[in-house]
């Protein structure tokens, strides 16, 4: 998505040659009209899937999943990161690894807002590792749901993620492709 | 604002008299096209009050705060809660305390987001004893910039945050003010 790729290019920073750093336009502060591209675009792709909702996490997925829903006319939810476990039975209920954060989430969704059958559109931020991305597919089929598939605005492509999750049989649309850093400067795949 | 009264009428859940659950369309599912009127009623609001950029909270605060964002057509910045105190020269911070989850949270905005002498409109999903509001015009003001209001969906009129807000100079807009439960049902002012 060229779009995207410009304005990486103008505004994310790369940091120590590890990290790409997006805070002034998805991260921390978030660039409503990108959001709404991004969520067209999302849309686009999975025009044919039957959408019947959005699933994304805390914080950071909610403003580009709020477009995919606008644009599908369909509801969003985002699961809820907790740092202590959660015993309840209105919830499921999975744990997620934070390699970038060293640090485990308990991430719930309320039972009442999955149904069996649904078609469920996985959205988040960054794909690096998978462990959100897998913990999302996870909550839905507890819920006996369908992930017709994972779309990511930034994808690490030197990262074990999208792999793992192709390899579990879902579907993945990165709109970006990490495939490096170097000296400050992204390399697409 | 109807609407949302109707949506409150017909999703709400008044828990023991106290407490609005609104979890089906505004703090864990959200509705894509309410969140779309409702940032049009806002912006319509603060019209004339020269917004250059809205500020949120994570999380509940955001998928509001892109749709005011998108149609003012300036971006938005959501402040970060974090458990443990931030001692970093890049960040305004200040400490809330949230009377519900009984816990005091350090609430952050990188330093390079907010500039001296904008207009920041502040958006907020409840508004109660005020704590979250009076946290972010703190940030605000230590970034030298001017609060030109605050935006509240649904405020609880019968706890103090609205009066110390407004006696503290601030403008706000609350697009529904609750006066009361009584028998499961919501009172409006």
């Amino acid at each position: 998505m060229q779009v995207l790729k410009d304005k990486i290019q103008a505004e994310g920073v790369v940091v120590q040659n590890s990290l790409l750093k997006v805070d002034s336009f998805l991260n921390h502060q978030i660039d409503p009209n990108l959001m709404m591209q991004i969520g067209e675009e999302f849309a686009l792709r999975f025009k044919n899937s039957n959408v019947t909702k959005v699933l994304t996490i805390e914080s950071s997925g909610i403003a580009v999943a709020i477009m995919v829903g606008l644009v599908l006319q369909v509801p969003v939810v985002f699961a809820r990161k907790k740092k202590s476990a959660v015993c309840n039975d209105d919830v499921y209920s999975t744990t997620v690894y934070s390699f970038t954060k060293k640090e485990s989430n308990y991430v719930t969704v309320s039972t009442e807002l999955l149904t069996a059958g649904e078609n469920i559109m996985i959205i988040d931020d960054f794909l690096a590792n998978g462990e959100a991305a897998l913990g999302l597919t996870n909550i839905v089929e507890q819920a006996g749901a369908n992930v017709v598939g994972i779309g990511i605005v930034i994808e690490k492509a030197f990262q074990p993620g999208a792999e793992k999750l192709k390899n579990a049989g879902y579907r993945v649309e990165s709109l970006v492709r990490i495939q490096s850093f170097s000296n400050g400067q992204v390399n697409y795949v």
